[in-house]
C-alpha cells in the first residue's frame, strides 16, 4: 500500500472571493471533482474550531501532532528546511535581510524585505561569518529572496526572548530582551541577537553589493532581523509511530522543515519554487517516483496561499485550476489506485479580501479503496460540508495512514 | 465590523417535547428561518459530545475557554454578576435564603427557597452585617427571590470545602468540611461557612420580616445556605485575546458574571428580568444601541431554560416564538447586515420531560457577509444537523469574532 498527502496552502476561501463563491468553488477542477466522486469529502478545522492557524502550527496538527504541546516557534523549521543541522538545545530563528538607516539613538526600519533582494544574498551571508559571539557558535544561511535562517549553538541557551523585527516601516529597531527576567540562557541569546543586529549593520551597510544596490536605486540589505526563536521540538517521528517511511516534497523551507522534524526525507527537484511559478508537473512526477521508494509522500503546494496574501482572486482561482490540471492530471494517471490512498486539503483559509489566514475549516478529500465513498461529486467548501467525512479537527496524516492499516493501536 | 452573540439558555429539546418535535421545531420562527436561509447552521456540543453541561461551564466553553482548565465553581460568577468587587483569592458562594427548623442535634431543612421569598430580602441581608468572622471579611448580598451571593476575603483562604446545602427537604444541614484534610485555608473557610449558618439562623429566625411571614403562613427565610465555593478564575479577557471591546446584556446574575469575568462590560436596561417575563424588545434595542459603542455584544436570554426546568412545553415554545418576534424582529431591522456577523445558539438542551440539562448538541446559526451560506432554510435541531457548519464543540465567540477578522493567529 502507498499513501500520498497533498496540502494546498491557504486553499480555503470565503463567499467574498469571487461573486459569492470561494476561489476553489469558482475554479474549474474536473480531476478533483472526479476524485471527490470516487472518495469522500468533509471539512477539517486545521487545529480546532475558531482557532486561526499559522502555517507551522496547522501543519503540525494536520500531521497528527498537538501544536499546543509541541510547537516551539517557526525558526527551527526554517533552519531545518534550508538544510541546517539542528541539535536539541540550539536556538533557531527566521531571518530577514532588511533595510535600516542610522539615526540618533539607533536604527530605523526602512524596508523589512530589503527591496525583495533577488541576488547577492550568498555573498552578504558570507560577510556575516566574521561575526564573533562569546561562547556561542553562529550559523547564518540565506534562502529565497530576503529570507534566511540563523542558528545559535552554546551551553544552556534559551529561546525565550523577544524579536527585534519591529514589523513596521519607520519604527526604531527594538532591542531583544529575555521574556523571563533573570534567566541567564535567554539573557545570553537576547544579547547575541542585539550583537548580530549591530554587527550585521557594520558588516553589510557598505558592502559592495549594497553600494551597487544603492546606485541602482534599490534598498540595501544592510541588516539581519531575527524572529521566531525556537528550539527543536520533541516530535515522535512518523516512522516511530506508524512504522513507515515518508518523504516531503515542498518548495517552501518551512514545510520541508516540518516534514524533516517529523522524520521525513526531503526530496528536491528542479522547478519546485514554493511560489505561483512552481512546476506542478515536476512535483507530481517527483511524488509518483518517490512512491517507488517510500511508503508515503507529503506534497506541499504553496501558491494558493501566496495568491491569497496578495489578495488576487484570479491568480488563486487559476492556480487551483493549474493544480487540478498539472498536478492531479499526472497523479490520476500515475498512481496505482487499487493500492493507494490519497488525502487532499488546505492548511487554513486565506480569504482574498482579508489577505491573511482565518479560522474557517477547509475542505478535505480522501480517496482510495478503503474510503467509505459518499455522494459528493465536486470539491469545494460548501459541497464538502455535506460530505461523508463530516467535520473534524487536524490529524489528516494519521487518518490517511490508517486507511493503509498502518496506525498503531492505542490500548489493546 | 460588528458582532452579536445571542444565547437562548436551554434552547435545545427532545422529540418528547411536543408531538415528536422539540419546542424549537414546534415553534413558528419566521425571522430565525430567514436568518438560517441567509447564513449557515449546524450543531454545537456546548462543551463536548456526551458532556452534560452546567450553564456556567457551557458559557465558558461557548465563549472560547476550556472549562476543564479554568472553571473554579459558580459562586464567583454570581458575586460578579450582582456587582460585587471580587479580588483574586476571595472565596465566593451562591447563597440561598432557606427555611430550617431547630431539632435535637441541629437544623433540619424545610424549604430550600424560603417560600420563594419575594420581598424583604434586603432588610434580612442588612441584619447579617452583624456577623463577625475572625480574620475574614464578610460580604453578603441578596439578589432575586431567595438568591444571593457571599464573598469571604482573608489571607490564604481556599475554596476546597463541601457545601452545607443538603438539597433535600427533611434532611439535616451538614457541616461544611475541608475537602483536603489538614489544609489550613479550607479549614478556615469551612469554619466560616458553619459560623455563618449558625449566626444567620440566630439573627434571622426571629427577625420581624420572618415573624410577619409566619403570620402570613409563609416559610421564614431564617438561614443562609452556601454552595458553589470558588475563586476568581484566571481568564485572559476577550479584549486581551481579540483586541476588541464587548458588552454583556443578561438578566441573570450568573451570565452577567461570566461576561464580566471575560472582560465584558455589563449593560442594564429596565424590563430585563432573566425570566419568562423579560422585555425582549428592550433587550434587542439595548443590544443595537450598544453596538454603536462596542465591537461586539453578548445577549443572554434565560426564559427558554426556565420553561424547560418547569417542564412547560407550551411556555417554552411560546417563549421561543416571542424571541423570534420580539427580539429578532428588531434585530433584523436594526443591524447593518453588510458589516455585522451574528451567532445564535443555546447553552444546552433542557428537555421538557426531564426538566433539567442534557448533553445533546444544540442548533447554531451564523449569519453575515463572510459566512459560507448553506442550504438550510429553517432553524431547528434536525434541520441544523444538515447544515454547512456540521457539528463541532464550543468556541462560538471565537468563531464569530474570526468572521470579523479579529482572531489572533496561533503560530506563524
Amino acid at each position: 500500500m502507498k499513501a500520498i498527502l497533498v496540502i494546498a496552502d491557504g486553499m480555503g476561501g470565503r463567499p467574498s472571493d469571487i461573486d459569492g463563491k470561494t476561489c476553489l468553488e469558482a475554479a474549474r477542477t474536473p480531476n478533483l471533482d472526479t476524485l471527490a466522486g470516487r472518495g469522500a469529502t468533509g471539512l477539517v478545522d486545521p487545529i480546532g474550531p475558531g482557532i486561526r492557524p499559522g502555517s507551522d502550527t496547522a501543519h503540525l496538527s494536520l500531521l497528527g501532532y498537538d501544536p499546543y504541546k509541541v510547537y516551539t516557534g517557526r525558526g527551527v523549521f526554517e533552519c531545518l528546511g534550508i538544510g541546517m543541522d539542528v541539535h536539541h538545545g540550539d536556538v533557531c530563528f527566521r531571518a530577514n535581510f532588511a533595510t535600516v538607516e542610522k539615526v540618533d539613538g539607533g536604527l530605523r526600519l526602512l524596508d523589512r524585505r530589503a527591496g525583495r533582494i533577488a541576488s547577492g544574498q550568498d555573498e552578504l551571508a558570507a560577510a556575516l561569518t566574521d561575526i564573533q559571539l562569546e561562547g556561542i557558535r553562529f550559523e547564518f544561511r540565506a534562502s529565497t529572496q530576503h529570507r534566511g535562517a540563523l542558528l545559535l549553538r552554546g551551553d544552556d541557551l534559551s529561546a525565550r526572548i523577544t524579536e527585534n523585527d519591529p514589523h513596521k516601516v519607520g519604527a526604531m529597531l527594538p532591542d531583544s530582551v529575555p521574556i523571563d527576567a533573570g534567566d541567564a540562557g535567554s539573557a545570553l541569546v537576547a544579547a547575541a541577537v542585539n550583537d548580530i543586529a549591530r554587527a550585521s549593520f557594520a558588516l553589510l551597510n557598505d558592502h559592495p553589493i549594497n553600494s551597487k544596490r544603492r546606485q541602482e536605486g534599490k534598498h540595501p540589505a544592510n541588516i539581519i532581523l531575527l524572529r521566531g526563536a525556537s528550539t527543536l521540538p520533541h516530535l515522535p517521528s512518523v516512522k516511530e509511530t506508524f512504522g513507515v517511511r515518508g518523504a516531503v516534497i515542498a518548495g517552501g523551507a518551512l514545510y520541508r522543515g516540518v516534514g524533516l522534524a517529523c522524520g521525513m526525507d526531503a526530496l528536491y527537484a528542479p522547478g519546485i519554487t514554493g511560489g505561483l511559478d512552481t512546476d506542478l508537473g515536476v512535483k507530481a512526477r517527483t511524488a509518483i517516483d518517490a512512491l517507488d521508494r517510500y511508503d508515503y509522500v507529503f506534497v506541499h503546494i504553496k501558491g494558493t496561499d501566496n495568491a491569497g496574501h496578495d489578495k488576487d482572486a484570479v491568480a488563486k482561482r487559476e492556480f487551483i485550476e493549474r493544480i487540478d490540471r498539472e498536478f492531479f492530471g499526472p497523479i490520476m494517471e500515475g498512481l496505482d489506485w487499487k493500492s493507494t490512498h490519497l488525502a487532499f486539503t488546505g492548511d487554513h483559509t486565506t480569504p482574498i479580501d482579508y489577505g491573511d489566514h482565518t479560522a474557517e475549516p477547509v475542505p478535505v478529500l480522501f480517496v482510495g479503496p478503503n474510503v467509505r465513498s459518499d455522494t459528493t461529486t465536486s470539491f469545494g467548501e460548501r459541497e464538502a460540508a455535506t460530505g461523508g467525512l463530516c467535520r473534524f479537527s487536524g490529524s489528516i496524516l494519521p487518518m490517511l495512514l490508517n486507511y493503509n492499516n498502518w496506525a498503531p493501536k492505542f490500548g489493546s
